[in-house]
């Protein structure tokens, strides 16, 4: 088993933080091999970022993303230049404020960045959201494993608002996951 | 030119953070081509942590680091664990408020927490410190674009906080570095 998951939009909307989340939730509480990865070069410069967790059952040699099973895409850009690299059963979801052109409709659509400003009031946590849309739809790490990563790593003040942000991930990720099968009826 | 860095302690030290704040001063504010990973495996259920940072010129097409130029060790475990790793003249680092057994007399010895504590009150910015340590002793990165990096990722109400470590962790990097040369003689 290898599955590789690539989290992508732009810089400043928290996919290191949730990268970090996910490899921790999945390599610590979950027990698996986890490789969790950022590169940097000239398309950072541009303020464009991709963060990279390989998850596997045995050890990592390679641990660059190159066959995608998963593609978060937080901006236009990102969902353009990275849909390709995706397996052709690979899951795409999209947070859809932000990517209004989709290159599939094989896609999760989720407005992750107007659900945190609606529901939650803070913009910041569209990536928390977004991370427990991933666990509902790809179900690579245990939702109880998720919620222990995500408290350890954000401050404390705001446990009870990670946690919204959370269930309101699983809860939409749900709906998107139920709008897809309908479509393909 | 490849520079293949790894920074190791215990979880909870800040070790993650200091990894993307070197890889974005590098990668971002000073051009080059970084790739910066963790890896989780059974180690990292014993609290372990490691996170690497490798630096090119080039596109990085082998993202670990094997063959290392420098090592930062922020406990026991990680220098008996890891110093076997490091490159004839690569640059030893070592937390030496934590770290009393080295393995070689060529080593920078550091009392990073204690000096965190002591000197701000605060045992968690011991990471910075390091940082602005490694950046004196290596030269790998420029000051400023490292003080940039760290401001960006640092809550602003600590932006003092983290200039005063950074400062602490440069006067002390110089001053391993002649104690060291000392020694040589």
């Amino acid at each position: 088993m290898r599955y590789e998951a690539r989290l992508s939009g732009s810089g400043g909307q928290g996919l290191i933080l949730i990268g970090i989340i996910l490899a921790e939730a999945v390599g610590i509480y979950d027990g698996k091999n986890v490789v969790q990865t950022q590169s940097y070069g000239p398309e950072a410069r541009g303020g464009a970022s991709k963060s990279e967790v390989i998850i596997s059952d045995e050890t990592i040699y390679y641990p660059k993303a190159t066959r995608l099973d998963l593609l978060l895409c937080m901006n236009q850009k990102s969902c353009d230049e990275y849909y390709l690299d995706l397996k052709k059963d690979g899951i795409l979801i999209v947070d859809s404020s932000l990517v209004h052109q989709v290159p599939t409709n094989q896609v999760y659509q989720i407005p992750f960045t107007h659900l945190a400003k609606e529901e939650l009031g803070k913009a910041f946590v569209a990536n928390i959201i977004a991370i427990g849309a991933i666990a509902e739809i790809s179900k690579v790490v245990k939702e109880s494993s998720l919620t222990e990563a995500v408290l350890k790593r954000v401050p404390p003040w705001s446990a009870e608002l990670n946690k919204k942000a959370l269930s309101i991930g699983i809860e939409q990720g749900k709906k998107a996951a139920a709008s897809l099968k309908l479509s393909r009826i």
